[in-house]
């Protein structure tokens, strides 16, 4: 089934020298939690699959089925399930005590195994002449978190992952109720790590991002533990992503201010809490560094003063294999314009 | 210098499931030697910067000069010298005895060092607890062989890769000779590996590559380097790439009826010797998937009986952590339907 190509705008160039060598196209959802779209920058209706976008909100059975109180489970615990994990030891650790609280190891995973993103930990593996194992990609915090909540829900950890699993069906029906948006099933498709993954309209899923970031719209029991798990996040960013990466860089800088978390194949969602907004964003053709450069000008120009400490970091330049400056990224022109138009706006409603 | 932005057509669709999760957009010129292009898909009179896939015309002076035959290249060294390699062994012996021909060793390499693409040579430099030199970057054999012609033409070796070195200088005007267009300083970058990349138009890159397929419109001494420099290609692919890749597969599988040569940021270009024909394209957003999926759908349609045989190795299909099938890359209907189109044309003509 052939959807007809909507021409999302241009939202990011990559220059080389003096010209756009690339260029990644794309739509912006930013909402608050009534569902009040305050950008919709491109096509923000059609499903897009979230990906890893969406941990945090796959995690919320952890916490709210009382698991995460059952297992005592830490900030580093908690933190791990909700993230793309780079595979060092730090990561490691919080994935398999998580496992173990649960009475469980990490031959219950079942995310299918690839070489860490930690440069560190897949060397120490090749010293040691072994291959990678689930433990070491990069969803299997997200996995154990689900294999604990399971465990405490009385469901059989095997079989987890798949769509008709009970725990599955609950994600799901979380999935829906916060994004406030009926799950088709026609919509679904498997993830990198054999997880189900539904389509959602960016609108909606930014809706999910106000609301999980303000608690507006969620049950209680539903509202705290979305907070938690953010807390969480907060206080040990790096069990998020990893050194050096965007989702990091950005949840150490601006704590509190933003929940960033991105997905595979372009996907990048935050929660502002302080400012009520949610945002969802996803390159047409897949690309991260398009995807993390947008939701740098989103964040720029939402949250100027925080945003100022991590400009150095998440500046946008393109280096080359000697270490000379080659190129850079930029928002677009459009792009530029839809947030001078809504600073513009946000300033205009302050003010009036 | 931002120009504005031209909307080319969606050439490959990824779909997660039943849905399309990702697309590329971009351009295809296919051209005869004589500047006919047979095919203009999206903007093909834009320049965009070829990267690694005009190496065989970078490579040219190394034949041209006489320094292959001074030196004795064999098939390896000059394919490699043409390669975007994966640093095997076979890959980074080409390249040190290249050099030793020329009376010089690795320490002249300019071209910066990045973890060679080969896992097995990455594994043995890990176990050996050393770090990747410039010999492992993929680009060191063009590399190797501007320094052997450097040499071989009296140039100073040292600063061969800045744009004003007499033998960049020689490069450059055997691009614009094949291309038949002028190089534009303006449309100058700096390559991943230091060397300078000038921005051409698809449809000249495509005429180059059907002159140099054919050596038609070529000087005779340019038409057989050009030869010379393909059937090395075409004798030791693997050298070209390396194990499990696109343009190695291609070499091997239809040896002379396609040469294909993939560059950085989704370009890809490629002469067909017995059609008179050369392609170049581009994926807007840089994407290899995308570039190698669209290219595949063009060889298939150009050249369908010796396609056969590689269809299985090249099939777009996507595969998750658990080696489970996801999805598959399809062309799009308007990708479809120019080469419907153009196979009609040629079937026509050729019955006509």
């Amino acid at each position: 089934m052939r959807e007809a190509a909507s021409s999302n705008p241009i939202l990011v160039h990559v220059f080389r020298g003096p010209r756009v060598e690339s260029c990644h196209r794309g739509a912006i959802a930013i909402s608050d939690a009534e569902g009040r779209l305050v950008l919709a920058l491109g096509d923000v209706t059609r499903p897009i699959y979230p990906r890893s976008a969406v941990k945090a909100l796959q995690a919320i059975p952890l916490v709210e089925s009382g698991a995460a109180d059952a297992f005592d489970l830490s900030a580093e615990e908690l933190a791990v399930a909700c993230a793309s994990h780079s595979g060092d030891r730090v990561h490691l650790d919080a994935v398999a005590s998580l496992l173990a609280k649960a009475g469980l190891d990490e031959g219950y995973l079942d995310c299918g195994a690839h070489w860490p993103l930690s440069e560190a930990t897949m060397r120490a593996l090749i010293v040691e002449g072994k291959r990678p194992r689930p433990i070491h990609n990069n969803c299997s915090g997200k996995h154990a978190g689900m294999l604990a909540a399971a465990v405490h829900l009385g469901f059989d950890p095997r079989g987890y992952e798949k769509p008709d699993h009970p725990l599955q069906v609950l994600i799901a029906r979380i999935l829906s109720e916060t994004c406030g948006i009926a799950l088709d099933p026609a919509h679904r498709g498997i993830d990198g790590c054999s997880l189900p993954t539904f389509a959602l309209p960016l609108g909606a899923l930014a809706q999910g991002f106000a609301r999980l970031g303000t608690g507006v719209g969620l049950a209680p029991e539903r509202a705290r533990a979305g907070q938690r798990l953010m807390e969480a996040c907060f206080a040990v960013p790096v069990l998020v992503a990893g050194v050096g990466r965007f989702d990091t860089i950005v949840l150490r800088g601006i704590a509190g201010a933003a929940f960033t978390k991105g997905g595979a194949e372009g996907v990048h969602c935050a929660a502002l809490p302080q400012l009520g907004l949610g945002i969802a964003l996803k390159v047409d053709d897949g690309a991260k560094r398009g995807a993390e450069r947008a939701l740098s000008e989103v964040l720029a120009a939402l949250l100027p003063k925080g945003w100022a400490v991590l400009a150095d970091e998440l500046e946008g330049e393109v280096h080359n294999w000697r270490g000379l400056l080659v190129g850079r990224m930029a928002a677009s022109e459009e792009l530029q314009g839809a947030l001078r138009d809504l600073a513009g706006r946000r300033d205009r409603a302050a003010t009036g």
